[in-house]
């Protein structure tokens, strides 16, 4: 199939080792961060921060989360160009939402007179949320949305990434406290350009379960 | 800003009224089918299944699911030129691991004699399964990975679409027991043509948090 949209997924893969030498432009870098805060989520919750890291300080401390676990995946941290954590908010409140409305009256999307009404959708969080007040299964999810909506737009910029579930969250809350509080970072985006000759995975086929194997037209 | 990615993201919305009339051509079709099984997973364990809604009589069986919960989505059922309902595995196992490898090898990707090391990735999963073998919180979040490559594949194709969570899962599984067995659908993906007089969410102006309240660069 040569439309552009299938081309582009089928160009995508795993990225397994990155030029060190090579840094994504500031004019893609936009991009990318404004295609991430357009991301969609459930009643537009947007349940989440993004934590890039940039700066060769901010990547130390990245580097060294992974001192306990997963460390084939430490060698991005300063190989990438660019590292996003995806963290969602464990406990999503009526109060976050609150910063929804106010930015969808802003925006004049609701009119100040709605503002209570506006709240009604919030009743899909509660229905999310457990006894404890606890909303991770339902907000990790949205981050996911936001990571897949991040794959296709990077695949579109020829950007090559590595979606890392191999991270440390709990050293992740310690060496990032500041940033993470109220947070869990369960995936990672490192991104960036491949290094060529020493990347195993680049050269490998596609692989995935054939069409009538997932899915299903009634 | 410009960039046609942006662009495409700004202009995809959440279609609130469907125009009966009209459906997708099956060369998009095509291409959205295809997008959804290049999705990445983690692992690349695709523990999902996609399940599109396009006869009268799935579009019945679906429409039937929203007699206890969620009427304000039943109008879209119909009135859409598609549903997919996404669904994913509950109970992740190593069977279901073996078929990815499986095809791994039969894309030339594994070698045969590297069959049994393949299944390390499987820790993974194991990482996520509960005492019970649930892994719902991480396979429900696969889905929502390839929802948000679906509506950047929609953004570019100028088709509209509705997710929807609000979806009685305990109906789904009843009334689409053959499908969806040992698979739970918590997320719906209506996809056709706005109405463009009556749907009013279409001139509304898109609404998210700014940038310095998701975004984080260090």
């Amino acid at each position: 199939m040569t439309h552009p949209i299938i081309s582009d997924l089928s160009k995508r893969y795993t990225t397994k080792l990155y030029d060190a030498k090579k840094r994504i432009p500031v004019a893609d870098l936009t991009v990318i961060y404004e295609a991430l805060r357009l991301s969609a989520s459930s009643i537009n919750s947007q349940p989440w921060k993004f934590i890039v890291i940039e700066s060769d300080a901010a990547k130390q401390r990245l580097h060294d989360s992974f001192v306990n676990k997963f460390q084939f995946n430490q060698k991005h941290v300063k190989a990438a160009s660019h590292i996003v954590l995806f963290a969602h908010k464990t406990h999503y409140t009526r109060d976050d939402y609150a910063k929804v409305i106010e930015q969808d009256i802003e925006a004049g999307r609701t009119p100040e007179a709605n503002r209570e009404a506006a709240f009604g959708a919030f009743a899909f969080a509660e229905l999310n949320t457990d006894a404890e007040g606890n909303t991770e299964t339902w907000t990790k999810a949205q981050t996911y949305l936001a990571l897949g909506n991040t794959l296709h737009t990077l695949a579109r910029l020829g950007i090559d990434s590595t979606p890392m579930e191999g991270v440390d969250h709990e050293m992740l809350s310690e060496l990032f406290a500041d940033e993470l509080r109220g947070y869990r970072c369960d995936v990672a985006l490192a991104m960036g350009y491949r290094c060529d000759e020493n990347d195993y995975n680049a050269p490998l086929p596609k692989s995935r379960l054939a069409s009538h194997q997932v899915i299903h037209v009634l």
